[in-house]
């Protein structure tokens, strides 16, 4: 056995409570290595002498170079110690506790989970463990409402082509026109990029976050679309831009009107008075010296009360389910700590999903997020179906590291995505090859996670990155594919009548690098789905083990 | 290079800031194995052809299996991104990021530290890292007034050989008028076991957290033995017992007699009603059912509240420098988030230590202590220094690990201890040989981290575990250990005049398992101090590079 690859630390995804009284633990060892490995636990306050109790670690995922045991053992008072016994290949037998890697078990030592809060249990919403989230960038969506147009708003065409300082129209009477067709798609859920005002097209620089934009409607269009999708079921979650505002924002302009005498100056990050914003601005902003978005100062509890009343405020008066949180990673921990509080105590089943296109477990410990924008599932996505550039070893492996990073509560509902407003959209990727787009989307809407689906990939819409993947939607029925959006309404309709697919565990059937075949089956209770993709150009053969699906009759979910 | 051995995470103690312009990266890969680690970093906003600047990571230690590297990288925006390039002995070029570790740089991705915010950097007070802190078991360090002595108080002698219901008569009093004696020690802060009224010896049961025992003294007595250490330059650390209360607190007195009536009833965790304490309590307490320390629901805002009530009335009341917090580690993380907040808003140098034994990093991540007692080094210390079970190679990777997995901010401030209250006297481990206790008490204060002395070994005592290791302090000069006394003044004193050993790096220079000859070099600016410890009965001739000290000559300090 390889000692250096044997990995376990007492946190993290590596030891934590999904009840009160149960402690998922997991190690890492060299791929191959271990024959067996289990677990022995007692009461942190037992005396040697106590017998303690045994769990069987089970292989669930492995990477190029490492395999993942798991197990979930019992704390019935819930303060734990807990040691590894581990056995390779060779039969030789090993200790893994806090003191080392041992022959001998007391040498080892003990780790400790000292006491499971039941507070500190990492709980995400029930219903997001189903779900499938559509996000719509309200301005390209629909123009339900003519009056509200922007000035000088650009012909609603297939061929529209927008610049960053395009304007079409779309409005949330536009989604609300448009609720029946995103219930015929299946959808469970909406995600909305931001709707407050603000003078851009994407109005991630908010103006006042207390208001609507009038471009998109008014208050009363606002609740009526939550009521309108709540009746069909649908949820709808808001975009909270809390790491910078716009330089409209009324607490902005009164420090660029009244420089240090301001009583807001403290609210942003000013390097010198008095501020401007030509020809560089001397404050921080969101990226760099983007003079429109000043950063905000979230530490500063003055901040922190303003924008959680935004919060308090959203929630109560209109029902949304959720947030989803722009730059959520270069927000202070405590302030999101804060924010999960206000969000569950007014609705414990409201979903938290932050923006972060890298390794996020810090955000996601069960203190902060429920969930984010899964960039590394779409990174994989994207070079094993789209651009070929891995094959299906690799495509395994890092999914199975970024799933491997997080706890299963996060897992369970990361969202999943294939593009977004901020990038290239996946059929333009694929090169419109609509092939290896329904290769991909067959792979999103049959993993481990919640599919985000970017309004108009399902009738094919394509677009290089911003501003070009914004372009308006295509709702003229000749125009769009009409295959492909029944082909997603299938999957999606599959998806949410299968546990197994929505819920079920996730491993790693049958891969081949070298043919691009590559199988997966999820299980749920006594529903196993297996999943094979031929992610090639020619026909492939393939010798599956049926031992997963018991003696049941296999059926054909895609016939 | 064996890569399943390499490891880092973006988080923990693997990147950290220590200012709000620098972070500190550190990698791990097998021992031997890397002959340059270096690190490229730029902002996280930069693009592709943007240059960034590389860091030297150097290597600060080894454990038996592996290497560590580390590195300062500047974070001139706070947003940092950040590969590491490895080069291994047979020359061969590898970079790690967070895709993977991969020949290819573009293959490798990159690492994230989104955004370092100044309310995230770990900081520990100052004159902590300075410190040798003395613990005081109030009952059993002097009696100064034998008019507050507790009814049938035993007399005070060396061979006193107490009970668990055993009373001397210690007293506040009793430290005021030794408070010559500390200075003279040359000690920089007293932690002292709980003084709040309680029943025990111990008064780990607290009865009344505002008021002062009056077997220990009153509110003056107490005030005035602050304001009298605070003159000799001595701080005074009080004990936070938060994880329970006595049975005897209004609060819990009140369950007893209402039941499921009392407005307490959730400040506790309740199985069933009335509550009883015999023959089995049904109520949680701490360890298993010890039936006059229920445990208290520190998740409950209004026990917050209560508790966090305290801790400002003791700070700004009597001006005490910090808190050392019993069974810390069953406590609600949000609880400590809040004290910390608390605690270091009345007084940012004050100091917050934890009782965990066991791994502490959950608690070590800035949010919430400053420090642990480090009874993983009393292990390895009395593993090898008093029994000898294990030798100098494992006792140095020991040392390596439960210094690795935590901060440098946290090991700098590390409460290191030989024994306590808790534990048997380590002059009684060893036997009661004085030359292997002479020899640990040279690592203890030559360490990084804070030397923690339990009163009284100083000047020889012995004793088993609790109750025995409580015994009355030797004060009949005729029975102290003179010698031993003046070996640990030297030894303070040496410490205390040398910022190399108080604040300096820490490097292995030299060890060998078969002598047990064990050396390490502690560095801080010019400043270079080498320790050699011959931990056997022979005699040793060793050869030593004297590189690490330079041209300058070299001095004894012991001599």
């Amino acid at each position: 056995m390889m000692k250096e690859a044997v990995y376990h630390r007492p946190g993290g995804p590596f030891a934590y409570p999904v009840t009160p009284r149960q402690l998922r633990v997991r190690l890492r060892a060299k791929k191959g290595d271990l024959d067996a490995c289990r677990v022995w636990c007692a009461d942190r306050y037992a005396g040697d002498k106590e017998e303690g109790s045994w769990t069987v670690c089970q292989k669930v995922a492995s990477d190029q170079l490492f395999d993942y045991f798991e197990g979930l053992i019992p704390g019935e008072t819930r303060r734990i110690k807990y040691v590894f016994h581990l056995r390779d290949v060779s039969g030789e037998e090993w200790w893994l506790g806090e003191t080392g890697l041992e022959k001998e078990r007391k040498e080892a030592g003990v780790f400790q989970y000292a006491y499971i809060h039941p507070t500190e249990v990492f709980m995400t919403p029930e219903w997001a463990k189903d779900g499938v989230v559509y996000q719509i960038f309200p301005e390209r969506f629909h123009n339900g409402d003519k009056s509200n147009d922007p000035r000088g708003a650009e012909p609603w065409t297939a061929d529209a082509r927008p610049r960053h300082d395009s304007f079409y129209g779309g409005d949330l009477q536009g989604v609300i026109d448009r609720l029946p067709y995103l219930e015929q798609l299946g959808i469970s859920a909406i995600y909305f990029t931001p709707i407050f005002l603000s003078p851009s097209h994407h109005k991630y620089d908010t103006a006042d976050y207390y208001q609507i934009d009038p471009q998109f409607g008014e208050m009363s269009t606002f609740k009526e679309l939550v009521r309108e999708a709540h009746r069909r079921g649908i949820k709808v979650i808001l975009d909270a831009v809390f790491n910078h505002s716009g330089d409209q924002f009324f607490a902005f302009q009164d420090v660029l009107k009244y420089g240090e005498r301001s009583r807001y100056k403290d609210w942003f990050h000013i390097d010198s008075f008095p501020v401007v914003q030509e020809p560089e601005p001397n404050y921080e902003t969101f990226a760099n010296q983007v003079a429109t978005m000043p950063k905000l100062r979230t530490e500063h509890p003055e901040v922190r009360e303003y924008l959680l009343q935004i919060v308090r405020f959203w929630m109560t008066e209109t029902g949304i389910d959720g947030w989803r949180l722009d730059v959520a990673n270069e927000v202070d921990h405590q302030f999101w700590r804060d924010f999960r509080k206000v969000v569950k105590e007014i609705n414990p089943e409201a979903l938290i999903v932050g923006e972060i296109w890298h390794d996020a477990s810090a955000w996601l410990e069960g203190d902060q997020f429920d969930s984010v924008m899964n960039y590394l599932f779409r990174e994989s996505v994207l070079r094993f179906f789209a651009t070929g550039e891995i094959d299906a070893s690799r495509f395994d492996a890092e999914l199975t590291r970024a799933r491997m990073i997080y706890k299963e509560q996060a897992v369970q509902v990361m969202w999943n995505l294939l593009d977004s407003h901020d990038t290239e959209r996946f059929l333009t990727s694929c090169d419109e090859s609509l092939e290896k787009f329904r290769l991909a989307v067959l792979f999103q809407l049959t993993y481990v996670g919640t599919p985000l689906i970017y309004y108009g990939d399902e009738v094919g819409m394509t677009g290089k990155t911003d501003p070009d993947c914004r372009r308006p939607m295509i709702w003229d029925e000749k125009l769009q594919n009409k295959q492909l959006l029944a082909y997603y309404r299938r999957l999606i309709s599959i998806r949410r009548n299968s546990k197994a697919l929505s819920r079920g565990s996730y491993r790693t059937w049958h891969l081949d690098p070298n043919t691009g075949v590559y199988a997966y089956v999820r299980q749920y209770g006594r529903e196993t789905v297996g999943v094979v993709l031929n992610n090639s150009n020619e026909k492939r053969a393939v010798r599956l083990d049926v031992a997963w699906f018991g003696p049941e009759y296999l059926v054909d979910a895609l016939r």
